[in-house]
């Protein structure tokens, strides 16, 4: 393309929104080895559906900054939509993508972007198959907003649900919390302190896929906005349980401990954006530890509280034996994470 | 809701978020008597699909005003995305709903935007079953940005695309041209012009399931951005032929045409978001005009010129029996239209 910033002009569905779709979006997301691969002439898109009951998700992204360390909104607006997915027991298959694009964006700053989003697609083995694009006057718009809807595929017989759910189940994580919400945080410039977190943002298909082997697997979800206090907050409500965590035991590195005690973060409130908590049978829930320990994006799991009898509500087991309620999250401590 | 404006609290995965959810958007896109409906507890919807080719589509909506005479952004959110996939000739099915929605926003606004976009979703049958919030700050984010992506299901066998388009084929429209483009820009406070315009915001689906009946059949579109001479170019392009439109037989509505005066637009670029046009063999054109003219949706159907051989461009033939070339639209002559 031979212009360097998004003008409105790139909006109007004539001669530059068509340029850029095809010499940007549609160069990294177009793969011509696939049949079913992205085709900007169409105004719906063929999706070919295998065996299986066919689901469906969507999530919206105004992350700030749009980089930082570990990822940025594209891998993001992938990630997140494929995890809605996989913790819902269904592979992913394929995706459409809206940005909201802010008049005088840099280009080769959606291109980066744009190339990173790709990238997290062709890991998660799903296509972009549908587009829009929409250029937002300067000043409104935050640079760039994306949103992703995602459509995938569960093997038939798989019954995975809150309603699962019973005391003496086994509360599992897949890896440390907070990475992605400290790692956005330090990425800001209004924050006078640097440090080595990256964002986790991954997918966890793989993840997904090795627990539901366990027949014991009650309940899977990933912990984004509001973190792992958010998703038990959430069974706590719906399952009718108390959901008690152990300090001890929830992962969580020194450097993200360390900022969130500097500027009075509580950790179990950060988003994840690639990790899944699953709720499990007691018996299995060792086992599922272990084989969660083989995959790379597993490596950090670990068994970190269990479903009890008893009110809706979450008691974390603190270091020094006693006990704090984990409330409903309410001021958000950092918003624009996701 | 007891609050009366949006604030960022309503975004942050917490309490607040979800009663936005639960006591808004659910109110109106729930349905308890479907199988199929929104449900806010899961992180991935299944759809039922039936028989046929399931399709795919997407479309952002960043329209100024929110609300304009005979629609508003939420009904153009549907509206949009459903036409997409019945002129692809697939009878839409399910909705995902993504709202950017800024701080301040009256929640009262919100409500019937919210409301209307759930009255467009029954009566073009689909269902809303995936949806996300984020919340942008103030003075980022024109008030509300929709995004909506829509799975529908295309009968086997169907062949529609631009690659079956040859010259002899006749161009049908289902309407005027131009009300909604014209719609919009008046009820915006800029211009101190009035007018009766309405938009021609509706769903093209029984147009659609009509003109599947004509075995000759080339091809569908809805002329939204960049209008009825969008169309005509995509198609003079990619299926390299000229498009020969009449000017006597476009129907255009007087109060559209004068407003176009006043301004200088062309309405052959302004934007229809409840029109559909097709092309179709000689010998059927008629019928398909009349069959089209026997629905509410099709009541101002004409036929409006032919494919011929020749350059790929567009000749519009004047009243006056002169010729117009109609070239690729490069500047916007109203943005932020849909």
């Amino acid at each position: 393309m031979e212009d360097k910033y998004i003008s409105l002009a790139h909006g109007n569905g004539g001669r530059y929104m068509r340029e850029l779709i095809a010499e940007l979006f549609a160069r990294h997301l177009s793969d011509p080895s696939k049949e079913d691969t992205l085709d900007v002439t169409l105004d719906a898109a063929p999706i070919g559906l295998g065996e299986g009951e066919p689901y469906m998700t969507t999530d919206g992204f105004i992350v700030q900054p749009l980089e930082f360390p570990g990822g940025d909104i594209g891998s993001l607006a992938v990630n997140g939509t494929v995890n809605d997915l996989a913790v819902s027991g269904a592979t992913p298959k394929y995706l459409s993508l809206n940005a909201f694009i802010e008049e005088g964006l840099e280009i080769a700053t959606l291109d980066r972007i744009i190339a990173s989003l790709a990238a997290a697609a062709r890991a998660a083995d799903v296509q972009v198959v549908a587009g829009d694009t929409k250029v937002l006057p300067r000043g409104e718009g935050g640079g760039l907003y994306l949103a992703t809807t995602g459509v995938g595929l569960r093997p038939a017989g798989v019954d995975l649900g809150m309603h699962r759910i019973a005391p003496g189940d086994r509360i599992v994580v897949s890896g440390p919390i907070g990475d992605h919400g400290i790692a956005v945080m330090l990425a800001r410039e209004d924050f006078e302190i640097s440090g080595d977190v990256r964002s986790d943002c991954g997918h966890v298909i793989e993840l997904a896929r090795t627990a539901m082997e366990f027949d014991g697997l009650r309940f899977m979800r990933d912990p984004t906005r509001a973190g792992l206090a958010g998703v038990s907050y959430e069974i706590a409500q719906h399952a009718g349980v108390t959901v008690r965590l152990l300090e001890t035991e929830v992962p969580v590195r020194d450097s993200v401990k360390m900022v969130c005690e500097m500027l009075g973060y509580d950790p179990y409130y950060l988003a994840c954006e690639g990790r899944a908590v699953a709720i499990v049978a007691e018996q299995q829930a060792e086992a599922l530890v272990s084989t969660w320990r083989e995959l790379p994006s597993g490596e950090g799991a670990a068994l970190i509280g269990r479903i009890e009898e008893g009110a809706a509500r979450i008691v974390l087991e603190t270091e020094i034996a006693g006990e704090r309620i984990l409330d409903d999250l309410e001021e958000d401590p950092l918003p624009r994470i996701c």
